[in-house]
């Protein structure tokens, strides 16, 4: 491809603010091939990761304290720190663990209702798309729920999509939020950006800080207020601009480097989709670890149940259970996982949210550790006959820090 | 360099929330040589541009609608836009044009008084040095004015230092104001934040989106937050990153680059001061407009004197006067400049600012341009004995736009 035509000025200076137009055509091409619908290149920002655009758009919709953003429980944490800055109001729809994390439209409308009773004005409706932290990819259908809903209050839907490529169930395909509101009546003016990012999919090209966003139905006014803001940052920095293309735009049928590409793609794809069903039944294998499918995404977000002790012993330490947990998995394993407190949960529910992308081999040997660690936590917490409260002394039982390193200390689970 | 092993995950992975450590220390070490104090990795957050860096700093800093920052008339728009986004309140303290742009202690303390009589809880002071829009490049004695002034009232000083390298006159040298306060007595708990750019200097690499920000005398907390607005961003590109630590770590004697680095930098900062005093002259030489001296950065800031009826025929049009000339220029020669009113000025004052980046030949052709706009601009705007009064109908005297294209239409003027 003719970069140097593209970017006539070379990959040292500003572009426009909203990227190289080359590159938004590349992505509206994208985009209208995905969806069979039409896109715009005038309707997309190139933006330093996905994160940039959302931080822009929240940034446009909170006005005021009683600005409200729905998002989904659990979510990605970047929603809340975000409302959280911006001096806004989250309100939560919980997702259906035991339906797979389903979306429904009476948990919907009851949020809705209940935040606007309290006087808040919801403006937008995040939705993750395959499900960070949890991992549900959704249907067609709790999709056409969500379009409804939000074209019947007239409220913005923000389509998080960053983990489109990272399907790995035979019976569940990425449907973009844009082709659901196309083709579902009643929809037809229905606002909606939507997120992507070079970060994830199979490339995981986090360091360039490569994304866009494109813009549905937003109108003209507001287009120019977020070009503004898009702006005040002058470009997003082209390295991830010309990734972005690279990630749209991947090798032709007849180009030279198309079977390796290919090759390698499959390879990442299949070791993922293996590894994540790995994590998924070993976790389940341990007592007292549930977890539901991981279709999508490059997460397993499984529930623990805690002994009422450690619970106590938590509290006692000014920790939320999980929390507490997640520590005593780190000390005693190398393990590092985060707590699902971070990213909201139903009340008094406790889990952690653990990736898999480290290799297969540490994965299995990390899947021993989980449950080890979950065996010899429990125990700790757990007053048994004839033995005394061992309370919250902690009882180190697995090998110590300096030998754990060699197993687990350096594995890249992402946090 | 071995960059292999400063980022072994490669240059695709996410990195430190405040840049690779490595990369910090480059960046440490380069300022603790720049200014003979001690510099830390620890303070430094490699950022997106300054601008992400000025962002998250003026983000901290506004809590509320009464917070206020202190920001020099004229100024660089991003200081008066962050304001705006962040709900936060601008105190203009004018600079003195015919001092060549100098601040007074008068004046600060002036405008600071003014500003707490209002209610307004003033947080913070921004300086750049060298100037933008205005070119002048402070002594010590102004800066210590500066450091004293903050110190005394416990504001923050946001030191914009992206021009550092851009000093073309003999008479001054860049000082840091970070090297000001450690050697000001009465400074030695002065908080301040100073911010540099690859997108500036004698390399220009804008697009790369690198740029650093120094904590000094920063307490732990107020870093710990920005720590965390860093981390909602995840990490700043590693393109941009790889620049910074280029740009504070040039080629040494004995580097094969070292020869070819110095001789094509000299050539940019020679030319780069022939322009600004070629400009700064041909714009002097043009009655009616009135320049200082550009002794850094990339701009001149010159005066403009309108006739009255250009003034009367702006308002119908409902633009500002300088505005309104600017278009004219446009219009008339293809020279594309920034109207003064978007900087903010003196009242009653009218002008632009425009760069000297063209190369030189162009320059010239651009000075010519600039005084036969204004000649023209003039005479259609006065009214003189025996003629009409020409009013605001626009008389094209200058060759018509497609013969413009070809003298000025692709001058890289950079707004």
């Amino acid at each position: 491809m003719a970069y140097r035509s593209a970017i006539p000025a070379g990959t040292g200076s500003y572009t426009n603010s909203q990227g190289v137009q080359i590159f938004r055509e590349h992505i509206a091409s994208f985009i209208q091939e995905r969806d069979g619908h039409p896109a715009y290149p005038g309707d997309i920002f190139i933006t330093n990761g996905a994160s940039a655009g959302i931080q822009n758009c929240m940034t446009a919709l909170i006005a005021s304290d009683t600005d409200a953003i729905m998002v989904p429980i659990p979510q990605y944490p970047i929603y809340s720190a975000l409302i959280t800055l911006l001096g806004g109001r989250q309100v939560g729809y919980e997702l259906d663990e035991d339906m797979g994390w389903a979306v429904s439209e009476k948990v919907l409308e009851k949020s809705y209702a209940d935040a606007t009773a309290k006087g808040l004005n919801v403006k937008a409706l995040a939705v993750i798309n395959p499900g960070n932290p949890t991992g549900q990819v959704l249907d067609r259908e709790p999709l056409e729920v969500i379009c409804k809903f939000c074209a019947r209050h007239g409220i913005v839907v923000l389509s998080d999509e960053v983990y489109q490529r990272n399907v790995y169930v035979n019976n569940k395909k990425f449907i973009s939020a844009k082709k659901v509101a196309c083709e579902t009546p009643g929809c037809e003016k229905l606002e909606l950006v939507s997120f992507h990012s070079t970060s994830k999919g199979l490339i995981g090209e986090c360091g360039r800080r490569g994304g866009y966003m494109e813009m549905h139905n937003i109108c003209p006014d507001v287009h120019a207020q977020l070009y503004k803001l898009a702006c005040s940052g002058l470009c997003s920095g082209v390295a991830g601009q010309i990734m972005t293309s690279l990630m749209v735009k991947p090798p032709l049928p007849g180009d030279l480097s198309y079977n390796l590409f290919v090759e390698e793609e499959n390879a990442i794809f299949q070791s993922l989709g293996r590894r994540a069903a790995a994590l998924v039944k070993g976790l389940n294998a341990i007592p007292g670890i549930k977890c539901q499918p991981a279709e999508g995404a490059m997460y397993a977000f499984p529930s623990i149940e805690l002994p009422k002790k450690a619970i106590e012993a938590a509290k006692e330490c000014g920790k939320t259970p999980d929390t507490f947990y997640c520590l005593s998995l780190l000390e005693e394993t190398g393990i590092c996982v985060v707590p699902a407190s971070g990213f909201g949960q139903k009340k008094g529910r406790f889990g952690f949210r653990t990736t898999f992308l480290p290799p297969e081999d540490q994965l299995l040997e990390a899947i021993q550790g989980f449950a080890k660690h979950h065996q010899i936590f429990c125990e700790r917490y757990t007053e048994r006959k004839g033995h005394s409260n061992r309370g919250n002394k902690p009882l180190v039982l697995l090998p110590g820090p300096k030998e754990r390193k060699i197993k687990f200390g350096c594995l890249p689970f992402l946090c």
